[in-house]
């Protein structure tokens, strides 16, 4: 980890990650009932919004859809990623190299790592390329640190999270997103376990508005220094207004109640 | 995935690519009982017919073949390819790099990626290896998705076509190459999914006329950008027949019954 | 596959390739009986026969015994090659680069793929890169098609014959050699399957003069480019006879019976 | 093995290198009851201690922490490491290359063997990269060599720990640590089977003050030339204490009771 | 294999080559008894007797211990090697490249080939790799030919230690060390296999100074060039003793009798 004080992906030290890769990780599911979140161009035009510190897409993504919002949004290309339609021990490709995500504009990458995963020694090897090919181009690391597979029963127990995020400051992640593990004091500990390098919490599939700024707030007392969200954004019907009440928690310090009512403006 | 307004494998956004790797996806079956079909002289001559935008094939019939016909047809080199002769989860060796698709005259490469294979990992590594590559000799990559394994039960399944469009966006295909789904519906699906990138439908096996033109203009009205076609060219007593009306189809935007007439002159 | 009109392999668009790779393949036992016949000395006297038009060996018995006869032979170097001690689905390893057999004298490499095996996607991929290799230096890539493995049943059934010069073709051999599919027809199959490349006979084990010139002149007959023999030759108390009567077969478009009078002499 | 006869992590001959990987082997359990110990920071104020000649990190703590201890504390990178969360035989991933590890401070390198894994033909491969690598920069490999996997029964046998060191020789460890034996004879073997390398003794898990100075006493007389220790540091109350006492053992020759007498101070 | 006319391995044609091997491959236990022999200097020392062409070691051992004898011994590093702690298909990690043994002195590198091992496939290509490297800097590769594995039921017999001469011989080997098989027909026939490939014979585990120079004996009446031993030299009580006699067998063509009587001087 190394400290990227001046980093785009972070304003006043807080993230707010849009991210966009569940049509490769969940497939169309994740957009029905709703085709228009299939279409890319909706969530740039979301990344565009003045809480958003990055988009974090998949490389095919970032080519079709990047260059119409090069000035208006940062890039944060995810490196590795799969589908969910073949079976056996978690593990991702790497779909695109550091050099190649740097040529179409990211100023930031992100890699999963499957803790625990039987595959969890050729996935940090992977990753310690990537990671040391950052460094050439001076752009931060983001760990998606999920641990996963055979020998682990509960993926978002508060040691399983706190294990995550320490992994990740281990291995040199820049900033690490990790599951929300169930309370406000597993997160502190996940926090604490991170030392230097900022948390900042998983989105997760869609809940209410209130249940999810509660979770998000819990997380920011904790010590989490921000959000990559995916679904919570772009399910909702209003995703703008989500945007604005995070803006509100994150960004300006607001009580979950004092956002709620920012996001019925 | 990147926009290739001017590449030769397409005409007016539209595309016929006439396939013919099957003497090593199918071994000889394919040509039983029309042994002519067996010389590659009899596609490359197809090739040259004003409806293909191009002719794909293995690298060892474009050394042999392409040189008569380079003035006439479009290359696209297939990159990967195997036999059916073996057993055990879906995969196939990358038989030619894309340098050397370049050298001997490719203008575009294939690449199959068998989603949902226990070696979807490893072939989505050799597509991003090949997929950056092409982007130095700034020519497309052209995907032959077909989610296969002992994840999937239903290679057609609409949900299965549509995720299968969706990847090929995703990791940073320029063109998707699937089977009909068994619908309009379905195939329009599975083009929304691929947001910008072209969708052409995939021939399979050899059908009557109609039902092949019907199949076709279905797929067109649901948004597909055109065809990629083997069996159902070459293995007809008159593929220049089918050609006719193909061409009338796909770039005249005539209807099944102009085109049926098209062909019977 | 590319037209090698001038490659020094051929002599008249025919071959006469004297394989010598049995000590490894085979071990021992294939000397047995016959202990002069282990001496590669004694093959590469008999590859300066005016019939032979290349004597093809591992870089091992290359290295040591061809600096002797490198203006009489032409080298043919086996570029993989395994011992049958071992079980598994069939495989070879790589024992030469195309670099170095060209150090040592090749103007050709041989190249074993034993389609239908479960490494043959492993077997691919090592023939790409050894065959782009040959493009450098301008020499013939002779592919040893032999399918075997798990899912075949019968490694000499005409349908396995003409898939196996089809893979040839299709991933861009230079010349195939294939074992005899039993009759005419079969050989005159896998031909047409083989387009424009070259097929040549595969010896096998030894069998009679008569039965031996009756094979080599129905593959002929049947459109084939020659033979590669070995056992056929060497394990023969005077393979000089058997090579003045291939010479009579191969080259002078004799009769079984005219060579085998011409072997009397 | 080359003799580093002024390597920093050297102090007249003996070592104590403070070892602080366990965030990543053991996960956040090793701190446990202790929260303040998850934080690099103690361990490097620690490592400014006289008694400390190196301190053992991942390459993220290193990052993070070690650019405000470089003037104070000798870094040694440990290369590889993994999480205890998955299953199989023993392996870990190479988190770190030697010219990424020299770039960010280090002095020396550290390399887990786990010799008798299923993986040992693999992790050794890795071993000699790192160690030639090494060469390049002039910087000694220690290896923890910890003999684990199927076919060991006891890890911490006199004639697993004497083979332990005596494979670290032999593959071109320059330093190695290894777990204590049970005995001084054991452990006098050990040293005797590493010829002229050194051999400093593994902390392991925390025990009582008096024991862990006998064991690292019994270690010094049996020829260890110092100590890797981790726990048995930082999990204590008072760990400058320790280190005080251990600063007696080893550099002042000073019995156990003696060191136990200066601690007190 | 080239012929090495001139390499220091060898004096008049003949070799005798320590080996020094055993701490990496069978551990402490070889040195039971004798703690003396564990001291790799001991051996050297030996190395230094007139009969002696070349010491073979592990790169670690050789970068520790040679530097002082590089006056007085020829230096053979031992590429690859393994602990027997393990279980599975036998295979031996490669512990140093070539490049690097040259650095370090060596006029000549061993390679162990477990022929019939279902890793034949990947050892043969790591021979490879080390053997074209050899060709750059004009050194001899001495290949330890072992035939083993799940599909060999005894790996002394006749026909296996032939095998295992020809294997040496068709992939390149520039000299081989083989078991005894048994007989002096055997030796010959796997001498015979060889070619022009020297063989040496290897010594095995310790037995009387008589038996042991009588198989030497006869080896070299069947034609082997030498013998590689290790522990027939140094598990001796007088191991120079040993070394005078075999010094007479094999440069001074004495007989086994005679030798004997030299040794008792």
């Amino acid at each position: 980890m190394l400290p990227f004080a001046d980093s785009p992906i972070k304003r006043n030290g807080k993230s707010l990650i849009l991210a966009y890769d569940h049509g490769l990780e969940h497939g169309p599911a994740d957009f029905k009932g709703m085709p228009e979140t299939a279409d890319p161009e909706r969530t740039f035009e979301l990344g565009t919004h003045d809480a958003v510190t990055a988009v974090a897409v998949q490389k095919g993504i970032a080519e079709a859809y990047y260059p119409s919002y090069e000035d208006d949004v940062n890039l944060l290309v995810k490196l590795n990623g799969t589908s969910n339609l073949w079976m056996g021990e978690p593990n991702q490709p790497v779909n695109c190299t550091v050099d190649y995500a740097v040529d179409i504009g990211a100023v930031g990458v992100g890699f999963t790592i499957y803790g625990g995963s039987n595959h969890e020694v050729e996935m940090f090897e992977e990753f310690r390329e990537a990671q040391q090919s950052c460094r050439d181009y001076d752009i931060p690391m983001v760990m998606w640190s999920y641990p996963r597979g055979q020998g682990l029963k509960n993926d978002t127990a508060p040691d399983t999270i706190a294990y995550a995020t320490r992994l990740a400051l281990e291995i040199g992640a820049d900033m690490v997103k990790v599951k929300y593990p169930g309370s406000p004091d597993a997160m502190s500990h996940a926090v604490n376990m991170a030392g230097k390098m900022p948390v900042v919490m998983s989105g997760g599939s869609k809940i209410s508005d209130e249940e999810f700024l509660q979770t998000v707030s819990a997380s920011l007392d904790a010590g989490a220094k921000g959000l990559a969200v995916g679904r919570n954004i772009w399910q909702r019907d209003n995703p703008i207004e989500m945007l604005d009440m995070l803006e509100q928690l994150i960004f300006e310090d607001a009580s979950v109640e004092a956002a709620l009512a920012h996001g019925g403006d």
